[in-house]
């Protein structure tokens, strides 16, 4: 089984951000910015409105309170204040959900909190206890093997690993750092061929060209760039082809009982 | 029965605003800020914390998105705006009370956005909406006999009408206009004098001398003047000597089929 | 002698508006959103070298403090505030200017602030004396014939009345209300036509169907809709055939004694 | 010759910081904030008003977009981001003081700024160039001995070195990390002692008991603690007793070739 999810909800005001009606209807997970790097009240109502549409389950999208970085700049903050900052943007997000009558399925730190949750320790656990106070059965998601997936695994909270189509990886699993020339695979096909055989159980090979088993149930695809569409549309038909089931999360979780990892 | 409330959380990092620890003790009822006009995601969590320790009934008390004007400078929104500006805060402010094994008792809009609501049919009926949509039992707290009391009947939800021990009201029970010379009543008895008419069923006198009976089932204190403890303290006292029961609002709405106004 | 201005640097981190580079060549002033509506530090540096870089002069364009809203929204302030939110933004993009060697031409108030200046004759006299206070050759654009031209006009500063092309006009030269049907004009041949006849001092044809002596010194531009910069090109095409000077206000300013509206 | 200098304007809106009324007569220069981490258009301006009926000089005091954590939280940020919001901000303040008839002497960063351009090389090239773009003259405020300093010799730029009266050094000049314990000097007559030794030019005792030879043109005031007054008409007055002369930074640049560190 696997599921794909995309971030979403990232206008503001009079400024566009994406094409979240075009990839919605690829994907089955939707993160959901919520106001500190992105969104508006207005732009998170009618996202939640789109994604229960097309019956995509919704999750949380904090991000650092930075909209001119995008929440892309790393900011240094106490695991106190990232605790409350997270809880209160998901908070938010609920109250659209609860009045639309939908449910928070998941919670996906965004940009600069992603990358620092992945490798701090104590952030990693603020962003994992704010994940169980908004509900046992919400979803913590973020990268395989990370100080997150821990921190997810001692607050024995659901954890789903996120894979990405178009980023190259260590022999470890890590993803190789983006500033290295590799990083990112610019071949749709490419990237294509790596997602098949990942979700078929099957190695891809490292940037050091090394067989590496990648594990994860979910992978992010990005809206925003021209292809976009045309890749979803290949990605959902090559799973489609191959049988693995694409469903959301809530529904692996229910199934898995291997789920945290 | 009386409930006394008071809005609190309203200091914003460095920023120290108002004594919360120090009128807890006195009232029933906290209007917790929400961070567009005041507050931020920690002091909100403290404030919930500090709340619910006094066993203090909790409210979220939602603004204009303008910390510089402390959500007192009117602005137009549409109602669609207002609808998701309301429902974002309270939704933040829920996290925090559900982190907690607290619960949302009460809404009450802030500033510009109250006497905004309080004449303005659609922006009424929009905060209404939003507060039916975070839960069935949420009451909306307003001024009595306003647009916000009829919108709230309209959309059949609780309503607590709101009294002030230091305005001087019209015949008709509106608040005398600020910017008029008697507005504001300065002496504190006479404050606690009309407090102790009203809770006790007995005419108030307006500002034109006339006997008026003034209605409400909850009376706003200010925490932020250098006299309001000792006015809390008299109050508090004055109440339990009239055997009048303190109760937060949850309490009358289970108990009072008259509550709509 | 006629001018060309843009609404230009309202970008706002990751967020792109409109075609700056693509509309620069076209124009002979450049009103450079200030970071209050829109635009960041970052942004107006690079539009303030691009507007050098091709010769355009530089106008500070503030706006309310309402990125949301894109300072499209009404919002009431006291005019001390305009002022001092006027004087800040301002001073905050002569800032860029002076460290490019460039110099200020005008001043352009932005979206409801220019729409309340226009009719507000308080907050008029708050925008004249900021754009006199910022230097003596400050230019203040505007409507014709409005509160803010006779602000100007009192505190003895220049000022240029600006003409909307896609705009219809009442009888008395005021705009006819954008709610109105026929207010704006979507065929960009008659835009063209009723700007060459202005700038040929012939009359336009009013909402009335009655002859108007439209009067400005510069023209507005729109960057950000698909057809804008064909319009562009047809606009100057059409003002370089008629062999009216199309000059920046600055050179206006030096040679007319007319020029206060 | 000495200047004293304190963090002034930090107000913003409703919220009220520090005392400024109280410490301006005893200072000679005064840092005020610029909007982003502290301050606002209308506390800038009155600010500005303040300093100048005192004779105080006034500095820019820009710091990073953070008002929630008083821009004392770190955050990672290009040396172009820099450059480009420490001149937004100081063009903001010229804008008043050039209202007000008054000149910009100064421009010392704030908070998480200050300490990171003391020790980052880009971005203390950053604010030196930023400094250097506001006027020829503008004098560059930082720690002695830092890569500020550096970077303002690198420039050619004026640059004062700022001490403080109630902080431990090492040995060779620096600061002892605030975490330490006799990082802060609680007691205000050893603050003043060794104030007063450094005037003179003697040696003061670092914290591991050896000589030091303090150098500085400034010494810092904090205005926001309960014995502040006490301690700067203390300081004020043992400056006037040692017949050093308590001058603003410029009148110093003036007369000292010296002057770069």
């Amino acid at each position: 089984m696997i599921d794909l999810n995309a971030d979403l909800g990232e206008s503001f005001g009079a400024y566009v951000m994406g094409n979240d009606a075009g990839i919605m209807p690829y994907i089955t997970s939707a993160n959901i910015a919520c106001g500190f790097h992105a969104g508006d009240p207005l732009v998170m109502q009618q996202t939640v409105e789109l994604a229960l549409k097309h019956q995509v389950a919704v999750g949380a999208h904090p991000g650092y309170p930075d909209l001119q970085g995008f929440g892309r700049r790393q900011m240094v903050f106490s695991p106190d204040e990232v605790l409350a900052m997270v809880l209160y943007q998901a908070g938010a997000l609920m109250a659209f959900l609860r009045a639309c009558g939908g449910k928070l399925q998941h919670l996906k730190p965004h940009g600069a909190l992603y990358n620092e949750a992945a490798v701090n320790q104590p952030l990693a656990m603020a962003v994992a206890k704010a994940t169980m106070q908004l509900g046992s059965d919400v979803i913590l998601v973020g990268p395989p093997d990370s100080e997150l997936s821990r921190a997810a695994e001692s607050c024995q909270i659901p954890y789903a690993r996120e894979v990405f189509a178009d980023r190259a990886y260590e022999d470890d699993g890590r993803l190789v750092d983006r500033r290295l020339t590799g990083a990112v695979i610019h071949e749709p096909d490419v990237c294509l061929h790596r997602m098949v055989s990942m979700i078929k159980g099957k190695p891809i090979t490292s940037i050091h060209g090394n067989p590496l088993y990648l594990q994860g149930e979910t992978i992010c695809l990005h809206g925003d760039h021209p292809q976009a569409l045309a890749f979803a549309t290949a990605l959902k038909k090559a799973i489609q082809e191959s049988r693995v089931p694409l469903v959301p999360l809530s529904k692996m979780a229910l199934s898995s009982p291997m789920f945290h990892s």
